[in-house]
């Protein structure tokens, strides 16, 4: 898809009526951009960026309107949320509009069982209500809980804080339904529920417009903020491993991070964290901490830090536990030191976990967190890199690569390259339908852009139509 | 211990004052049993066994008194709450006093996380008063649900429905606390927390009686009932596996059972099951059943039965889920063919399961309880077995163990042969504290009398001071 002619913006912007649009470039650039550059490579390459227009629609019919016009008009249109993403999930490779979802804030229905919200309903605020409610709460959430939107969650995040009791999104049962709006001469609402989530869920608003979802809940706690110190990583990782493994505790979130990153980096717990400490920071139900400080003695952990037990001064200045975790972490090492950057990693035990800890040290400090995948607690990674070059980075995948460790390069900004690397047919067909002229967040997927790309090539996937693209 | 004198049971029941007291011989006797006689080896060794007398105290206070008599005049105690243990844990070997604990009834505390109720309090009703007041529920319970009662099941039991999500009691933060009572002189009342729980629970109250227990809550819903059909039992178990590693679907039982088990013994059911089909039992939160059947179908099950979509008639009619798995599917097994029994196992993984499946047939229909053993998920077993000789029982313990597989052997009365095949130095030393004289529960814990047997020998201990014990 290369620009042939240049985009009818005037003409769209007619035909959406009294919908609010933004044009003040920099008012626009802003809204186009997510946390890419966390990674020196998206930089490079997204840096310049931006949509031509955001539109914000109030109703589920002013998004019916919008999409109508880009279709007529062969608009480029990618939807954002809250713009919390790190891989350029919300951004407008080929310009045209920013669809920004954020006005779409309304909890539509709420029992104990299940809550549906709008897609740009904020996921913290979400909870606050069926909390009040139903005291229930939403099964797991990124640690961007108090900015980031149920819409932009489901279509560009995996899972987080609660993966660790239920998985991640992907896994069945964890999503009830989406309404998605297609993006055609007259583009249909559509419920889509059951396999069909899996076509539209995490995939990036590449072939429908998320807005809205129903999501399970769960037992809502005013849950626990621990940070246990241990001499060393590897220390941390085993205890992480065992505390994970124990069915009576309930815990929320478990993530051992190597010394010195938790001193260095967690600025306002530091008078809690020695430099040599390798922390776990964890979120427990209250109910779980006399069995959860007796098991940290046990094995060794020194209790650092409980929230149940801190300062009101303390309690009003400290960041929540998650917000130290999953890629907080990373945020938090980038305004200490700009120059790192991270990777997303997957590690089948402990045994190969510490074979890559002592291969790669203090070059890549570890940060993992504790998920269930597929029923099984296994060891996710989202390490910091001491970054140095693109080539030595891709060396160090490399290596997690030949030691049977997955990655999930986070330097990519296409659904497959950050993914499984291949191409999901079912998403693809979906966007056939829904999707003909291939407008929604174009660049994203590759299996449309570019059928025949061989993912085995080593080679990163360019995006030709990147920053140029327009309507066919 | 051998009995040396008669019981001066007199003496003891006047030192009772006004606390209830039953010695008519046909009440004691049905106050002295369980449900020991699934077990043709108990059956033949303990039938004789019963008390000289039922007590009944009404309070705590009442508690404390009945056992500084006994104390002051050597005569064993038995507790007892409603006698649903399948290996005699509350028949009184040495006859003496059984402790009746149903009337201990109150619920004493409850809060969205923990629950606290006297030991006799029926784990049904706690559910009850905690759904109302906080929408939660206990974690698990045994398939005796609607009479068992809480300190019998804290005292006797390991786990059950609910163990798939939380593992077993002995899981720690699984219990929160007990209150117990020492038999001395002046009996103390122990608050016992932490590591030290796991001296007094499954301990069957040899080393103290439990008066109080406090446990975790999480949420409470209206379980849906299950019953999933399919061509083989290697297809059940199979698909049982694979739902129990679901992480988003929330299951709270689920039992494969092999044909034709469920036909021929779930009476009730019967309409919906045919011959040849084995069952997967199965509890779903009601949120979980859009993914559930969708998987089930995927898998090739066929839904049998659903309580969400049943008629009125068949609500009223059939019993709940959970009264046709754990020792229910044998309950119900032994009222269609009385000369059945079962065993206690657990197999490591799928491949283990179908090996034993192929090499016992028939002659041992299969049952099993997915649970989470240590964070795995795994195959409890609670095979029917078509019962011959004692010589082939102890055969088929046999070839379990002889493949790698765990047998919990249900035809042993003793805490160490029904476990893990030795003693437990923290149990026997918190008997020491609290029973000096060793008249709680006399002939279940092996490491008190007789501390030198040798638990590799292959052979069943004999309580020598069976139905002839006394005080020393």
């Amino acid at each position: 898809m290369t620009r042939t002619a240049p985009l009818d913006i005037d003409a769209f912007r007619r035909d959406l009526g009294d919908i609010p649009v933004e044009d003040n470039p920099k008012l626009v650039l802003q809204k186009s951009r997510d946390f890419y550059w966390y990674s020196p490579v998206l930089k490079r390459q997204l840096d310049h960026v931006t949509a031509d227009l955001v539109v914000t629609p109030r109703t589920i019919d002013d998004v019916v309107t919008t999409l109508a016009s880009a279709h007529r008009h062969g608009v480029p249109v990618t939807p954002r949320g809250a713009g919390t993403g790190n891989y350029g999930q919300a951004m407008p490779l080929s310009g045209g509009a920013v669809l920004n979802l954020a006005g779409l804030t309304k909890v539509v229905a709420s029992s104990p069982m299940t809550v549906r919200a709008e897609a740009g309903a904020i996921l913290a605020r979400i909870d606050e209500e069926t909390r009040a409610a139903h005291g229930a709460e939403m099964r797991f959430h990124p640690s961007t809980y108090r900015t980031a939107t149920i819409g932009g969650f489901v279509a560009g995040g995996s899972g987080g804080v609660g993966s660790i009791r239920w998985g991640g999104l992907r896994n069945f049962g964890n999503i009830i339904s989406l309404k998605v709006v297609t993006c055609e001469a007259s583009p249909r609402i559509l419920d889509i529920e059951g396999t069909d989530i899996l076509k539209v869920a995490h995939a990036y608003g590449t072939n429908g417009i998320i807005v809205e979802a129903e999501v399970p809940l769960t037992a809502g706690y005013d849950w626990v903020d621990v940070l246990a110190g241990f001499d060393t990583i590897e220390d941390a990782v085993r205890f992480a491993r065992n505390v994970a493994l124990q069915d009576g505790m309930l815990l929320k979130e478990i993530a051992p991070i190597a010394a010195p990153v938790p001193h260095d980096y967690f600025v306002r717990h530091q008078k809690f964290i020695r430099k040599d400490q390798s922390v776990v920071v964890m979120m427990a139900a209250p109910q779980a901490m006399a069995a959860l400080s007796i098991f940290l003695a046990h094995e060794k952990g020194e209790m650092l830090y409980r929230s149940d037990a801190a300062s009101e001064e303390d309690l009003k200045r400290l960041p929540p536990a998650y917000e130290l975790a999953w890629n907080h972490t990373t945020l938090r090492g980038l305004k200490v030191d700009p120059s790192i950057t991270y990777l997303q990693t997957q590690y089948p035990d402990l045994e190969t976990l510490k074979k890559i800890i002592a291969l790669l040290g203090d070059e890549m400090p570890m940060h993992n967190e504790m998920i269930r995948f597929d029923g099984r607690v296994v060891f996710s990674g989202l390490p910091i890199v001491r970054f140095s070059t693109e080539e030595r980075l891709e060396e160090i995948i490399r290596i997690h690569e030949d030691n049977g460790c997955l990655v999930f390069n986070p330097h990519r900004y296409t659904l497959e390259e950050g993914g499984m690397k291949r191409s999901d047919p079912g998403q693809l067909a979906f966007k056939r339908e829904a999707d003909p002229k291939g407008i929604l967040n174009p660049g994203k997927m590759i299996a449309w852009e570019n059928p025949d790309f061989d993912f085995a090539s080593g080679k990163a996937w360019l995006f030709s139509g990147l920053q140029s693209a327009g309507a066919d």
